[in-house]
């Protein structure tokens, strides 16, 4: 069975109550239950990962290895700008763990460079919460597992 | 009817023969092919426009606002590094057609930075040929098309 | 008769509906009549010119050296950020047809430099439509047209 | 009756004797008077103020204020590199008493940005002594002063 | 009863020990004594806590969020120079949770600019440890608890 | 007695009128209050200085040397940014005179770098009208007039 | 039959009237007959294409590739600042087509860099309307026309 | 004895796996056991620590002064683009416990500044796996274990 | 008689007391007699003048060029970093009152640019109070009263 | 007898085994031996100089200068980057010895500046060992040697 | 036998005297026998060669690949900074003459970044004379004399 | 006898037929004569030594402390925009040699930064060939031969 890891980077457990203006009222907790949604729909095992620190982040990916994961879809949050470790975490497990990146927000209309996007397969950015459902369906893409792509 | 339009920006006619390591063996064609197959799927109407010309785009653009076109999905290609007429156009446009940006290649992996991506209101890159698919089902999203989403 | 050439650079047609909290809701039907009114109260001829494509635009100006124009005045609009073609052109024809640039904002206040002002004979930004009016004003003092100044 | 301060920046005295080449021979006692001309023929008040001293000015502009003054024409001169103090002067009184910058030459050809023009409602430059008059003639439309205009 | 968090940023323990001809000899023990004797003179609640993981730093903050803090005073320490996500989580509180920013010397005497100060309400440095009575004093005006105050 | 000198930088004369969304609606007059109020409270001689010329603060600086001032408090305002003069003045009589610089808003948040500032003790910044009493506060500690503190 | 495409891009056509102390009073008319001899000297068909416009000038190209053309000579002119659009298409179609840059002047004297240059095979630039013989007798060695070069 | 604490940064755990092209195939275990051997050879003890989180780093380098080591060898990692916190700890610990940073590649080739080398007391870059031999090599000097050195 | 003016800019009247060690112990005093010894030894006539206020020396060599002085000898100090008006106020006069800078300290050792120093004929920097000496000696040079010069 | 100077420059000498993927396997002896036919079929004479010394090549150019010699061919190699002693020596001679610069390779694609290149009248590159033929033929063009060129 | 050549660049002959509370007491006389000890020591052939000319460096790096050294142990020195002409011969070389780069300072303490080093195999730097031993141990390794290692 | 060594580095031997209107048409020998007469008058020892090699110069200033000599004065000419080696070098002999940077044009104005000048004790610039005759009064000023100076 396919398996995706959704890590939520730095300040994003905080969704909900984070500059509503910018990232929306739906919180943490709801958006998790739409990405299970999703992977029931699509029959694909999630899991989904919160944490503040970096080096967290790092070692939950080196788990998700040897654990044998398809694909790992990442909002780098707080990590985007100087996430220097991650990047070359990211760069180390590409041949058999792909990363796609998403984010809330349109990172180029703010001139942000992500750093850990250096090492991302694709990127998906700027549709709010449904970045993750479309970043979802990326990785199902990158698994192989949807069918009559290109 | 839903309408979308989709640009193809400079040189991508000649996608198939192009740096193929890069932009793989997909002749414009075929692309065209997937996604009118995309949108006869998904019950939209789908105008594809090709130009090596900026200020075509720009008028092309200005129709579809007066032709009633939901949404844009466009590859600037190489209107990417100093593309600012486009952007200005974009972001005149915004509030009646919203854009959304794809590239083939994962940008930031490259250092570049998208000049009409500031006016976009979402992006999707790095998937090769996917990314046209994740772009349309992104503009469904935005026009209120599919259902169940965030 | 003095002739004087103007041209609206790209996204100037769409005035009145782009971002009318900056550029206003004049359209660009009633900026040209707005401007021809002042050609007929002056007597001079004038001809505008609205073109997207910045190439189309350096035509149009070797045609009015070659139709024996006297002054040139354009809101370069998108070709503002890195119009170095026409910043050529307009060098280029200076000592026959002096440019003047008009801009309906204030460059400044928004720390843009105009690639194409660096060949121009003189600027005036930031009133709104009257910068056009202005500009013209300032063409007829170019063109030898306006007794009693300095 | 409309009031005018017309306020001439570091240097600004030496007129006419100051890099000819660049600025001219006319003195600025023959520039007063062509703009009190003006004045005179539109009907204006005007009042000219010349300084080096940066400070000097600043204070002369929150006295026009309490004197109830309507349009600020300023050449910086001097100012226009490092006229931070200024600049947040002219910010200050940018909604009872608007400024209106002028300058002799067209800075953009130079690569010059003007910093106090960051506050300006307008800028004109690049026309000789007739930037000061079309400065003025700007000052008017500002003021409510000139009929059919946009 | 007012409620004050003071975080104390990577390599703060070692106050007293570290650089003493820039920080001094006081050590972290000392200076929690003072500001606990301060917090007893003003008669509010203070939580002191250390980390050298701004990760950590980051959840402490979220969690004080929900233990109804008022407001939180921290030296960032070595966050200061690209605590990225730091910043993100101090924006993300601040309309419950203002943050004031303490150090113990001055930044602009070494050109350095601070990354979670963008995020904070106020500033205090160069002070030595009384940066840190100086910073609690602002922190109670901010609660609201210093009376004949502007 | 202790004497404090307070100097205001250009345009502080007109707080209360200036951007009243960034600075207040307390005017200078209001604010000399509320300082002489601290200075009576506390038992200390002050002198205010209001000036918009650079070379003026500069001056009076000196004389303070000369009169056996013990600290000098100042907002650098429209100095900030390029007060070259004024920091070398600052650092030239720091044996003597310790200056503390304040701001009533907060530039980390703005991305402003002072000048004077790299010449300052400390710097207190961003908390409006109460950055001048946490100012005065942190002079009296440096002239050793507040006991109980490190 | 070798085959050589000769692109003259924006403002090339204007030559001989062109700012002459730069580029000289050959006009385009001449150069053309110039290059014709060369061509009929060698024996080979040359084409001449002159554009102010970049996508058109791409256009030219790729229709080339169809054409079966061996090498490309071109001056980018005013794309040369900028030309990112025509720098893609030249690295793609590098492999079937190699380009040739060419300048009238020397672009390192004057700090320019070439934006299309970078997909060159090789550049001459400097000699005037030399550069035009020049860079077609290297088109001739690059064809594999000229014997006994290395 | 001699104390020796090796400290492998962010990634360092996954060497053997992590682009095998730059790093080699030699795991951490496997280097861990080269390192101990040297250690024995040369009758020194040497911890050997490894974590992906720069604040745990920290901590550990600030226990290992408590505990009395001599010297400390680190590959910092991926902390060495923004790695300041760490730098800064380094600073502080330096009089008590010299640092020598060591790399697998040579970062000079790669255009890399390392932040924690700031700090360091020397470099060693560029010789593989025996980058760490050839830094244990350099602590024994420091150390003052090796005779007849310079 | 050969009049030589000597402008000593912001700051200068505190020598002797300022950052001695690296302008020394000599007073501003001590070194106006210094320099009157100078021109009376060489018969000329020497006028000092001392002003913390760009403006207010500005406004003296505007006096001086009235009064025939032949030759500007100045100090910027405090001018050295962003003297801009005074730049072109001396640029403005070159033509009849070439100016030679001068300084107590090397610029070039500190990395600092002196725009003032863009408009002087030369510069003498480096030699403390001495920088005075051979500042007034190249004064007479340029003045044409030292024979037997190249 | 037209004289030409051909100076290779740091490193050419090791032409054939220097990164022969760039710059080929043709040694420096057979170059010399192709540039010598081509003096031999155009009949001039041509002098040929190695050296890894950049004053050497300077001193070697002043004494081309006293023996009159026509035009200088240089290949600058590893001067190209930082050569501006080379740079001002050869603007010294540049109205007697005309300068041509050859590369091997092509700089703009590699974002090199050549520093020598400031002063040259023309450069040729990017063609291999063509690249020394074509700036031969360029220099005969240059000494008035090439009939029939414009 | 191996054979090892040891530069020392620009300015190491003078060591001992040079700087020497950064470079130490010790003379190139004394290192130089410290380095020949080491090579009595391990049974190599070592030559040492001083030079202040870039270019003879490069001359005597060329005739060591002639007579078939097996390592290169340089020093730079004063060709760090902008030393391009060494680099592209040691790039050259590294095929059959590996290069390794000593420092007697730590450079990225001082944020210096070396030209040279980008062609280096590694790097050691820091630890004063000890550099060169290390140096050459790390050799031997390159060389394949020392056993034992990774 | 005072002894001071008289360097004039690369392209000075040039002088008189290098760039006239910028330095001149006195001959390097005129100059000599001119320097040599400045020893004879006032009785001191003077050694001209011109090379265009940075290294042999370098060389020269070693000789010359061992030599004995008491000051340097130089003209870095080609070696002011990256002299690196002889910046280092200079550093190295200041407390037995010091330095006097001499230029026959005034740098600031080019806005040209002398690395050999970070070195300098003082600089003397822009009085053509008197820049020679006002650094070897300078020179004797360092050298303590010059007596009522301050």
């Amino acid at each position: 069975m396919t398996k995706i890891l959704l890590i939520q980077g730095p300040n994003m457990a905080y969704l909900g109550r984070r500059e509503p203006e910018h990232y929306g009222t739906t919180t943490a907790a709801e958006l998790d239950e739409l990405c299970r949604g999703h992977a029931g729909e699509h029959g694909y095992e999630l899991e989904i990962f919160y944490t503040h620190v970096e080096g967290e982040a790092i070692g939950r990916i080196y788990q998700a290895v040897d654990d044998g994961a398809d694909v790992l879809v990442m909002n780098p949050a707080g990590m985007t700008y100087a996430g220097y470790p991650m990047r070359d975490c990211l760069k180390a497990v590409a041949p058999v763990l792909p990363y796609i990146e998403i984010h809330v927000r349109n990172n180029e209309a703010r001139g942000v460079h992500s750093v850990p996007g250096e090492s991302a397969a694709g990127i998906v950015a700027g549709f709010g919460m449904n970045s993750y459902l479309l970043g979802l369906d990326a990785a199902l893409v990158l698994a192989g597992r949807r069918s009559g792509w290109g």
